[in-house]
């Protein structure tokens, strides 16, 4: 089964590239360029790519960046400190992007006789990005079936393994499949080190913690908050 | 009620503007270059836009023009001659193009607090494009609330008045809006006039034909079909 999957170079999209190869999918790669801060992330996911020789493809969006360009990740505006499940974070938010990118997506996958696209959002993305939660990918699928009509395979499946698994446990099934974190990149704030403190980082050492796994990640700064345990 | 429309210069959407404007929507108008051959089209649509003074962004999308390639619209093959009605057409399909273009519009409306967008998708288009027909609007606009929920106005609606209708009473009401019909371009060959021959330089001949007006268009050729009268 060859498989769209839309990776960012992340632990989530990261983990997803190694479990859909278990699985023994067929990949091609696509990440976006969307004028996000943190393009750094790009970098992880072209790298990750290679070592496991699998075709990947960058998009630039960055056109449409003025469309989006009240989110803080692709303006001037700094990027918030602190958790996801607070109201500062919907900053973060950049208008309708998952769907435009699994709608690009689609169209990559209908060009290269793909039957799927995968997408690794998860449950803890469900609280302030409503483009990650479970009704999204039902109301996408759908769409990209109806819109496609005769152009895609019967079986067409928009993946999403993940939706309804939070980070940790994503963190874990990572450490299974030997995942090299060190190769995957979380940080919003466009530094070159991981900053430790911006909602992402912040996810991602819970993330480890939670799943009871060493985090090899190098941060500039200790977490502004606890240990959630 | 403010309004994102998408434009492309041609018959269809240039009724739309006049039609909207008609029934009291504050307009702002959204055309994409994506790659196609035909992207006279857009300075026709620029040239509506400011006769009526309502802000014109073309949103420049030729990045993903190698995701669609396989189209005749955007590949160096040739666009094919004869009616829509006809096997050969499917060659012109971009994969989903218009949910790619709606998606990006969403997100304009978003940014620029519209509560709606439309497009002129009419019943005309169905047989061979899937993402013109009214199941694809209505996948579309749930698509748009559920991945946007709490971005959108509770009555967000995508608007295609002419889903419905075809293409000669289109025509018959842009007659009536004194829709100026030599500033709007059909032809998908990508000369200077219309070649009179491609799909849908057929088109405007019949659906000027069939409403009864007078076709002011100077075109190449002849027809190669008859009037369908």
């Amino acid at each position: 089964m060859k498989t769209v999957a839309i990776v960012s170079g992340g632990m989530d999209s990261s983990v997803l590239i190694y479990d859909l190869l278990s699985q023994g999918h067929e990949l091609d790669l696509i990440s976006f360029n969307y004028g996000q801060k943190h393009k750094i992330e790009l970098t992880y996911a072209a790298k990750i790519s290679k070592q496991l020789s699998l075709p990947h493809t960058i998009v630039d969006i960055t056109n449409l960046t003025s469309l989006l360009s009240k989110s803080t990740l692709t303006s001037d505006a700094p990027v918030p400190d602190g958790h996801y499940a607070e109201e500062n974070m919907k900053l973060t938010v950049v208008p309708n992007r998952n769907s435009i990118m699994l709608n690009i997506a689609a169209a990559y996958a209908i060009t290269n006789e793909a039957s799927a696209i995968a997408t690794a959002v998860h449950s803890g993305d469900h609280f302030i990005y409503p483009d990650c939660r479970p009704a999204f990918i039902d109301a996408l699928e759908n769409l990209l079936r109806v819109a496609n009509d005769g152009f895609l395979p019967a079986d067409f499946q928009v993946l999403a393994p993940y939706v309804h698994i939070s980070k940790d446990r994503i963190c874990a099934r990572g450490a299974e499949l030997d995942v090299p974190w060190l190769d995957t990149w979380s940080c919003y704030k466009g530094g070159e080190t991981h900053c430790g403190s911006c909602g992402t980082c912040f996810e991602r050492r819970e993330a480890f913690t939670l799943a009871g796994i060493s985090d090899p990640t190098p941060y500039l700064a200790e977490p502004m908050y606890k240990d959630p345990r």
